[in-house]
């Protein structure tokens, strides 16, 4: 284990971010559209990391590449990537490795968010985590005795399309009920919408929530029971330490904790619940960056 | 990790079965009544596992106990025992150590019902597996990389009340939409009834839709699609490389299973689903006892 500094990647399927991590700060961050075409990708990256290692005073780890889809170690990339089809399947890690001569790892960007919150973020100290991330969709990570848990094909923690309702809300992937459908950013906006209240966003409820919106009020703490009956199955399943929320969607944390507390009151083992800690996320947009920089250093 | 011979007990509220384990073999199996009171379980356990160890022509590794209840390895007892009340938080390992001057460990029965199925039974040679008990409850056991996974309070894979449906069927435990209120194989019996048959046990609905009886078919559907939500669940958790269906409901696995396929295409992730194995128990009722030695002889 290192803690040399990480040049570090947070690829999205519309913004690209790459930064330098020292220790546990995100220094030299810079963001770019993300270019279309792996090759040009992959350019971008190893160009972008050559400029920050050589304006860095101490010598590099190597690179760490949190991107969204299926991470494969083995490929070095991710084995299927629905947000950016030019990367399925592309030995990415190999490439960069190839173009800048340090060594490079891709992780699923859920997992290194949740990775980052476990080592240096919320959840810092503690060894078994289930961390959950409300955005555009659901998704998460599960740290188990400090080793992020990837699962036999790279696809554990895909926490967004557990059930909650057998004939519930329609999800995006086609099934109904998924949490998804109630407790991402976008369901929680959508959600206060039909209850009533006048928002074209999650903070716009939420903030008609805290002035004392009835309807607000309550889209939120449907999205919370919903959370929440997840929330307990996880715990039922793994029995962790911790569950962190994270996304943009946590946020709303304070209105989400009191239905998930009551699920989880009515659903999980009572020592297991006794004994959870339910927390919010406190490295936002840094967690993946330092998630990753975590999983290269072999810090989870 | 040995092979040595193991004494193993399989303890119940009603039953105490304890037999020798030699190799992957169950010899010399007996069967009482599960005394009252802590000292007189532990007292039968040290006198029965002496004669035992008497009559073996080798050395004996230790007492392996397979019980009801929330296992704690730091106790060396049962942290919660509701079956069984005598056995909270009392030091049985301990005891039967000093009875019997050999080494003892107690685990959870799902727990070592799951260990016995991937070390010597459905899942032999697979290292990443979750198991799943119908029986008068839903239960299980998870196995990550070939070691129990017990959670931070010993109370993980407590899988019989992760909830389906928020407003369903009324559970034992007083919530709504647990598994087990639909597939433990009371349940299926339950279920059987509601639906017009006439079965006072899942085997005479099984033995009933077996030949063609068509409501009884619908339950087993049922049955079979509330296990399939939470093993669609438990895929997009772990993704692991099988899950087992044991217990006595397990003689039903041939109508569970389209169920349970039916909503894991649905809800899963599909490189995770694609790659699954579904697969029914092997050892029946050895399992415990098979499953407690190979935790004594730290094979899961």
């Amino acid at each position: 284990m290192s803690n040399k500094p990480v040049v570090t990647v947070d690829l999205g399927g519309t913004n690209l971010r790459i930064a330098l991590v020292v220790g546990d700060e995100v220094v030299n961050r810079h963001i770019f559209p993300t270019p279309r075409g792996a090759e040009a990708i992959v350019g971008l990256i190893a160009q972008e990391a050559l400029a920050i290692s050589s304006a860095s005073s101490s010598d590099i780890e190597g690179i760490a590449i949190a991107a969204p889809g299926a991470a494969s170690r083995k490929l070095g990339g991710l084995s299927k990537a629905p947000n950016l089809p030019e990367l399925n399947g592309y030995p990415m890690a190999a490439q960069v490795t190839k173009l800048t001569s340090l060594p490079c790892i891709v992780e699923n960007d859920a997992n290194a968010y949740a990775a980052g919150e476990v080592v240096y973020g919320a959840a810092k100290g503690m060894q078994t985590v289930v961390v959950i991330t409300l955005g555009t969709g659901v998704g998460g990570g599960i740290v188990l005795e400090g080793k992020l848990w990837r699962g036999v094909d790279g696809s554990a923690a895909e926490v967004g399309h557990i059930c909650i309702e057998e004939n519930g809300r329609l999800c995006g992937c086609g099934a109904k009920g998924c949490v998804e459908a109630y407790s991402s950013a976008t369901s929680m906006a959508k959600l206060a919408r039909e209850y009533g209240v006048e928002a074209s966003s999650a903070r716009e409820a939420y903030d008609l929530a805290k002035q004392g919106n009835e309807a607000a009020l309550k889209a939120f703490h449907r999205a919370g029971t919903a959370l929440g009956i997840v929330v307990a199955g996880l715990v039922n399943t793994l029995n962790p330490q911790a569950v962190v929320i994270g996304g943009g969607g946590s946020s709303s944390f304070d209105l989400l904790e009191p239905g998930i507390w009551q699920e989880l009151k009515i659903r999980a083992f009572p020592v297991a619940v006794e004994n959870l800690k339910l927390v919010k996320c406190t490295l936002k947009n840094y967690a993946g960056l330092l998630g990753a920089a975590a999983l290269l250093r072999g810090l989870a």
